[in-house]
């Protein structure tokens, strides 16, 4: 089935309301959940707003908390997000990232102590949006082992850049360190689908493209084999020194994925050469497409285009998490 | 055979000197390619010295050059690299990041018509050494398909970052966005060797570990797939937009390698948190060993090995090519 925007958002709204948040911290909150099912990431959409809600419950979102300038050191500032919403928390150091860059060309905000910041790219558009080139990232509990390693030691930590694009179509990079995520091992696994690219390691220690086996082994592949690995690990160990917060091992050590550290930083100027962008995208685009049916896109290019038919037609969602989420 | 560093590095200023180099910059560049041999990476010492020579000649690298201050835009500099030697070029911005970073917390300069800096890891280690979180990247020839495409259209942009650590054994990551450079490719094809893991696509389109096999297609794989393609356009779109320099397609249509876009970020802090540092490696380290001859190591870790067996016994060179550097 298919709700409108309007309806998932307001819908949303109600919930966390209900649960006491503040008007603007719901009306945030509820939009970045409607945005990212607006914007096909549904696993960080309607799929994951009832886990955000049981966090709420638990109390390990503080949702009252607001998140506070801890340190300074030259231009760049450390937050203390309290444990507060992470896409609250996420939003307000992007804004003080943006709005430092508007005055200095550049902009650093460290963040410790905040929660899981849904969709990255989320920060890279607002980010875009405001005019400035952003780069953001995050580290989350262990989910992928290192490589020569066996078990998860290291986050899939993702990874944001955003270079502001005509009229909108801002280039967005969210990646994360991992090849697939688990929600898309197990969507696939489900479907009985393979994957298109080997996704992890199986039983015999072979890489495998079968959903099914890397769950089983919990060998998630780390982008770039050892190259992933060491940039998953590098980004946690850059957060950590930078803000002296949680790093995925001692995130791995709490109750359950709260406590994370994030970066941001933001260039602003006023001229983004765009005639040199256009350029190097028609270029990229101009390689013969290995799929004729298929085109050659840039990063958020996908997005874009299912935002605009999800705007059209509704947005998809699965008729028993719909249920579920009205009866909150 | 083996040669020490020192007469190493004396044979390349040497040869630098008599090319007509200052004193300053043949003293610069004959270290970098020496510390680039020393660390284990030939590929961009002792055998790329020859090539260098060649740009040198050829008047495609403009050894009088001095890097200057292009234009300001709040704390970010706008360098303009006048076409000089690349290794020089970085090496004076990175200083100017770092210079910044000490003054402000944070530094950044881009650089535009610049030259091959070689090993990006040089510069990741002088921010590491001057106490610094460095952040650097370069665009490239076009040498990688995009995502979905056939014909390459992407530089293999390397990326750094490197972190401070605990006497001087800096975590220092070094990442091109091709799992496999074709300089690796062809040292495996030319010992029949097989890739330890797919390192591009065959004729039939299939993943392939055969490296004669992506030589022929030059069919090159980008780490994680449409994720490194992402972030290698992202990279070359980000530097363009900044520097209004070259990007990838421009500098495919240059006679060879040269005018190339690079970004130097630093972030100076007193406390990196070191304690906390030492618990992310031990953590990662802590993993089962997929092989128990092989331990799992953190970026930077092997490259400090090697320089330490390397000083200590002497740099393996091939025969051939030092005596071809000698006769130079």
């Amino acid at each position: 089935m298919k709700i409108a925007y309007a309806d998932l958002k307001a819908t949303f709204k109600r919930v966390l309301l209900d649960l006491s948040f503040e008007e603007n911290k719901a009306e945030l909150c509820a939009g970045i959940f409607a945005d990212n099912s607006r914007d096909g990431v549904y696993s960080h959409g309607i799929n994951r707003f009832p886990v955000f809600v049981a966090y709420v419950k638990k109390g390990w979102i503080n949702i009252h908390a607001e998140p506070a300038l801890a340190e300074r050191n030259g231009l760049i500032e450390c937050w203390d997000g309290h444990l507060g919403p992470g896409m609250y928390n996420a939003t307000v150091a992007m804004n003080r990232a943006i709005e430092q860059a508007q005055e200095n060309g550049i902009g650093c905000v460290a963040l410790k102590n905040t929660n899981h910041w849904m969709r990255g790219g989320t920060y890279g558009w607002q980010a875009a949006k405001a005019g400035c080139i952003g780069i953001c990232f995050t580290n989350t509990i262990p989910n992928m082992p290192p490589w020569g390693g066996i078990e998860p030691r290291l986050g899939n930590n993702p990874l944001v850049i955003s270079v502001p694009f005509e009229n909108g179509q801002h280039i967005v990079l969210d990646m994360a360190m991992s090849q697939y995520s688990y929600g898309k091992l197990q969507e696939n696994s489900l479907q009985q689908k393979e994957l298109s690219v080997p996704g992890g390691f199986d039983e015999e220690g072979k890489l495998t493209t079968v959903p099914s086996a890397i769950i089983k082994t919990q060998r998630a592949l780390p982008v770039g084999f050892w190259k992933g690995s060491g940039l998953s690990l590098i980004l946690d160990v850059l957060l950590t020194a930078v803000t002296g917060g949680q790093s995925v091992k001692r995130i791995s050590e709490r109750e359950a994925e709260t406590g994370l550290s994030q970066f941001f930083l933001c260039l602003h100027q006023n001229d983004y050469h765009e005639q040199l962008v256009k350029e190097i995208i028609a270029y990229t685009k101009s390689a013969s497409p290995t799929d004729p049916n298929e085109s050659i896109l840039y990063p958020g290019e996908r997005t874009l285009a299912i935002r605009m038919k999800n705007e059209a037609e509704g947005i998809p969602v699965n008729q028993k998490m719909w249920e579920a989420i009205l009866a909150l």
